[in-house]
Formats: C-alpha cells, structure tokens, sequence
C-alpha cells in the first residue's frame, strides 16, 4: 500500500503524517494553536472550560442554554462509585497520583454498563462525558485520601475549575483564582497528535472502549519526557532558587550541553500561544501568595537562557507551556507531584474527542487499526534462522 | 526529517516502517514466525515457555542452571500483595476481565517500588519479571474471586501454565494438559509490532514504567479488532452449531460480504505457523473432553471456507491464530470471556521485552518519543480561523 514510505527508523514518526483530523491544529510556525476553529488564546480570554469541552465534544461553541444544560449534566456525573472509594483506600499512600489516575480510570469502567452495550457513538460520547467528570473528582479524591482525610464530597453547583480546588482544599475559591485554573485547564485540553492522544488513539482503534483509551493516554502523560515537564521546571527553579544564580546555571548547562528546562518544543518554532497567556497570570498568582520570586526567576531565567543560546550557540529557543505553568501552579500550593495529574484533568477533554473521532470518523476518514510494520535486525545466527539444540547441550 | 514520508491517511500506519527490533520476525510469505533467531515452531515442539520468556527477555536460549534459577525467580515473584486482593474484591463481579487485568497491573505500580527508582533497565527487567509472574495469577484470583470464591494462593513449585491451571481450578493438571496449555503460551507470546505492542512500547517512548506501559498493551488488547477475535471465533462456532449449517453459514456470508472470523490476517499470506500447531492440540483436547464436535466444525469449516473463497471470490484465505485456539480453549473448560486475558497472560512475555528495547536499545536503535502529525481538516470557518462571538450572541 505504501511501499515507498520509509520514515527514518527509530524518530518517532516525527513528520509522519499517519491521520486527518478536525479537532485541533498547531501552527508552530506563526504559533497558534486552534481547536475546532477558534484560536485557544480567545478560548483562554473569553470562555470557560466547560465551553471548550462542549467544543471539542459536539464541535461547536454552546448557546447559553447549552452551556446550562451541559454544566448541569457534567456536574451530575460527579459522584464516584462508594465501591471505587472502597478501592482507593487498600492504596499504599506513597502511590504516585498518575499511577493512581491510571488504575481509577481502569476501575471506573467495571462500573459503566456503556463499556457492556452496543459500542455506539452516544455509548462513547457517554463514556467520555462521565470520565470528563469524575476524572478531577478521582484526583482530588485521592489527594485526600493520602494525606489520611476523608474525600470532599464534589459540588454539584460549581463548574470544574472551582469544584477541583473547592474539593481539594476544602473551601470554595474566589472568582480571580477560579479564573486562572479555569484558563490553564483551556490551555492545556487539547494539543493535537502528542504521545498521550496518540497512545489513547492507538488503543481506540482496537474498539477498546473509553476507558481504556484513556488509561493508556495516562499512562503516557505519566512519562518523564511528556506530561512531567512541568515538574521538572518547577524542580530546576528550585535548584536555581535565586535570580543571582541563574547566569552560573544557564553557563553550566551551555556547557555540559544541557537543556534549559521548558524551553524549547518539538514544534512551536516562536514562543508557546499558552505560555504568552500563563506568565501574567503567574506573576499575579505570585503576588496573592506573597512570593513573586519564582515568577522573577522564571522571567530573568527565559530573558538571560534565550540571549546566551543565542550567544554561544546561535540557537533561538522559546518557551514552551511547562515554563511558566510550574511557577502557577505552585504559587496556587499545589504538590509538585500534582501538576503531571492536573495535565491529565484538563487533557482528557481533548482525550476523549480523539478517541470518539479514532472510533466514529465519517467513513471517509475514519482510521485503521494501528498496526505497523518493524525492520528485524536480530543477527543471532547471522542471516539464518538459529537451530535449537537440546537444554543440556546449551551453553 | 521525513517530508517526503506520507503514508495513506488514515491506514493506521499500514506498511510504514516505524522502528528497528531484535525482538521478532513475521515472515507472512513464507509462514515463518521467529523469536529472536528461533522458529516459534521449534520453540512450541521442544521448548517451555519459561524458556521462551528467558529467550524474549535475555536474548539467549537458557542452559539448564540458568532455567531452573529463571523459574525460581517467576514462582518467588508470583504472591499477590493482600491489599491488591483486597481491592479486587470491591469490584463488581461483572466486570470485563481484561478491564480488571488493565486496573490490576496499574495497581501493581503501586505496591513496586522499582517505579520510583533509578529509571535503569535492570529496574524495568525487575518490573518485567514481576508482572510475567504476576499477571497470571491475577487474572486466576479475579476467575474465582467474581464466582465468589477465595483465591488459590500460586504453587511456587509449578510452572506457569500448570501454574494457572491449578489457580484456576484448585487441582493441578496432568502433563498433556499443561502441555497443550504450555505450547498455546509460547505460540502467543511475541508477534511484533501488533496493535498491543505497539501501544506499550509508544508509552515506554515517554520513559513511562513498564506498568504504565503493560497496562495500554492490556487496554489494545482489549479490543474487538485485536484480542477479541478467537472468543467470536468460538461465538461463531457455537452459532453454526452443527456440521450441516457449515454451508449455509458461507454461502450468507459471503452473499451479505460478511467474513469468516479466524481466517485472514494482516500479514501471513498462507497459513500461520501457529494454526498449524493448535489444529492438532484442540483435536486431542476434544477428544479429551469427550466433545469433539467444536473441533470437526472448525476443520470442515476451514476447508469449505477455502474452497468457497476460491470458487466465488478467487481469494486464498488462510487460518489465523485464532482460529483454533477458540476450539482448544473452550475444550479446556475455559470461560469464553477468559480467552483474550489467556493471550495476554501469554503475550505479556513480548510486550515487556520490547518495552524494555523502546527504552534501552542501544544509541543507533533508540528510538525517540512518539509524535507523529496529523492533517488538520477542520473547515469550520472555512480558511480562516472562527471569530469567537459572546455567548448571548450565538445561535
């Protein structure tokens, strides 16, 4: 079928273009990013999340009253089954929160008579709107639960941004703080074929069912080169941990050819669209704590890493989504360990859109079960095949 | 790196040559599947399928010292830990078994504290070795656990296909028996890069541990288009019924352009090697069994299908895996919806190794994350990107 198409072995599929899509595209040239049409800068300014749910699900913006009625359907599927609390209990507390995502997403499907029936397209749709619900529910679950408090029951009134931090810390958020995560969680939904969706389309093209899929989309954020960048960012400020030390960093790492953590992407070729939005709101989320200095250090460390790469290497780097997110994030006091999950919980709405795109796609473009080929290098016997002696004459 | 790389859209990567392997070779021409040098034939005949993990994992045929060592270290790895147990009882008795497989390896992330190390490949050998011995005995606690039954503790003394057979009955089976059920995991251990494989190692490709890996393997799997196929080969089977309706079965087949499930693959153009062996086994396992018209249906149905095929279609078809293992197993007195997790108690010895040779090949076969692109085809606004009107203005 497509004999000719040789990609370099071993890169990833880097510049494979393996589907079509309608959900979302990433221009790293002139760095936008647009989700079904609308660039996600307006996305992140003018809507809430749970319009860009409702966009990537049913690919159009919500009326008002659509807007009513999925906020209501949404915040109805909160609950998660006592059974499943039940389950979150016999885990040992050091358990990371992705490992615990993974396992939950799996459990929630031995509850959903959606994964038993008739492998529909409003089965899947289904599926996917419960998961988009309890997904946050389960985090925040948890992240009680290992710290020995009984989960916070998930509001039935708050959208998803306000209900995570209410159920989390226990206490509803103001408007300005509801308004930042709402924006990242916008922010970091959708970002096309990226290890995750491709992990959780490659699944779904089994027919595996949504939970499935997703679980494997987690288990693929949970990887140090994906979805834990952000960590890392916030780890290396830490190691920085003053503006007087970021020159002896930056040199240190130009010179044993490291890289500056979230700088730099495999496809934005100017700044990140998200992280233009993210700073301002890091350094104002600072301000509230009463520490801006991982904001000033982010800030000195973007100015002073991009001018010497420039220097040294002639290399024009740019910030990615994870650089300045971190310092967000933990001025919010949430756990370092908590941001690779927090990924997870705004993703899974770009998750579910692929998944049900990967299974549901007009006959014209509805994809093939992935299965490709490999080139065998295994010389055990040279060009033979090997002969298999008896045990006891093996060496 | 690849602009000239562009597979058919949509062809899940059919053809496309994404990455080098020592692990395997399906030779679909010639019939021949090898194993690291090794007939998987040769293997099936005259090895045991400790002896197969061994050659997966360590690249070599074991001697008798490293055997005997190698099955020790399985059966040590073999106990569940209780509060793993404990979990698995708050789930539903109807849960999918492979939805309880995919949650249960996750949750044994949790208890392994070689998820939290170095990051080395001795600690995801470790990981691998554990969740061979594992796996199976996971499934047999969950077979008795949903019929309300303790689990078997695993005999440390058996291997691992008298191993599960005794867990999941309470008696341990003769030697034909174990033998049979032996050849069966050895002839589904390993087939390259397959939807599974494929989505364990594109999770690895982030760094991800093996368990997060394993459990999006599961979750393919889990598939109807992948794992799915030799319980509706025995679906199938069940609904012909008799050796008379073999004909009628066909002919409607082939005049509503239905298939014959268990004939056909993707790769072998004659039949596959494995069919070969499993034909013979689900004779004697009828005979055995006192029923041998599951497997008279299948041989008759092989050769008429053929014949039909031939004279109305022009097509050779040939005998798949499933095929007869279908027969095989549910001679066995094997639950039907036990079929696909028995592939994976079995394939399980592949996807760990080539999890482990996504992350550690050496520098000139690593390969690196996976993120291929995709063809944006979202005309919502046509060319341009979609103005964002207030919500009280939208239709």
């Amino acid at each position: 079928m497509t004999d000719e198409c040789k990609p370099v072995l071993n890169t990833g599929l880097r510049g494979v273009t393996v589907a079509s899509t309608r959900i979302s595209d990433v221009n790293g040239k002139e760095g936008k990013l647009i989700y079904r049409g609308y660039l996600v800068k307006d996305l992140a300014e003018k809507a809430c999340f749970e319009e860009v749910i409702f966009l990537l699900l049913f690919e159009k913006m919500p009326n008002s009253k659509e807007l009513e009625s999925f906020k209501k359907q949404i915040a109805s599927e909160r609950m998660l089954p006592s059974r499943l609390i039940d389950a979150l209990k016999t885990r040992p507390a050091d358990s990371l929160p992705m490992d615990i995502l993974q396992a939950g997403v799996s459990m929630l499907a031995h509850h959903d008579p959606d994964t038993r029936i008739d492998g529909s397209r409003d089965a899947s749709l289904r599926m996917g709107i419960k998961l988009i619900a309890k997904l946050p529910v389960l985090l925040a679950a948890w992240e009680r639960i290992r710290k020995g408090k009984e989960p916070v029951a998930p509001s039935l009134e708050l959208g998803q941004a306000a209900n995570f931090l209410y159920m989390i810390s226990g206490s509803v958020p103001d408007d300005e703080l509801t308004g930042f995560f709402d924006a990242c969680l916008t922010l970091h939904a959708e970002h096309s074929f990226n290890a995750s969706t491709f992990s959780a389309r490659g699944v779904a093209s089994t027919r595996a069912h949504m939970y499935a899929s997703i679980a494997a989309a987690i288990g693929s954020l949970s990887g140090a080169l994906h979805g834990g960048a952000n960590t890392r960012v916030m780890m290396m400020l830490k190691k920085i941990g003053s503006i007087d030390a970021i020159e002896d960093y930056i040199n240190n790492e130009l010179e044993t050819g490291g890289k500056i953590m979230g700088l730099g992407h495999a496809v934005y070729q100017i700044d990140d669209p998200r992280a233009l939005i993210l700073a301002p709101m890091s350094k104002k989320m600072g301000e509230r704590a009463g520490e801006t200095k991982w904001y000033e250090i982010s800030k000195a460390l973007e100015q002073k890493a991009k001018a010497a790469f420039k220097k040294h290497k002639n290399m024009d780097i740019f910030v990615n989504v994870d650089f300045y997110s971190a310092s967000l994030y933990y001025s919010m006091g949430i756990d370092m360990d908590m941001f690779t999950p927090l990924f997870a919980i705004s993703r899974i709405a770009g998750w579910t859109a692929h998944v049900i795109e990967e299974q549901f796609a007009d006959a014209a473009h509805k994809p093939m079960l992935y299965r490709p080929a490999s080139d065998y290098i295994g010389d055990y016997c040279g060009p033979d095949e090997c002969t298999l002696s008896p045990i006891e004459e093996r060496g």
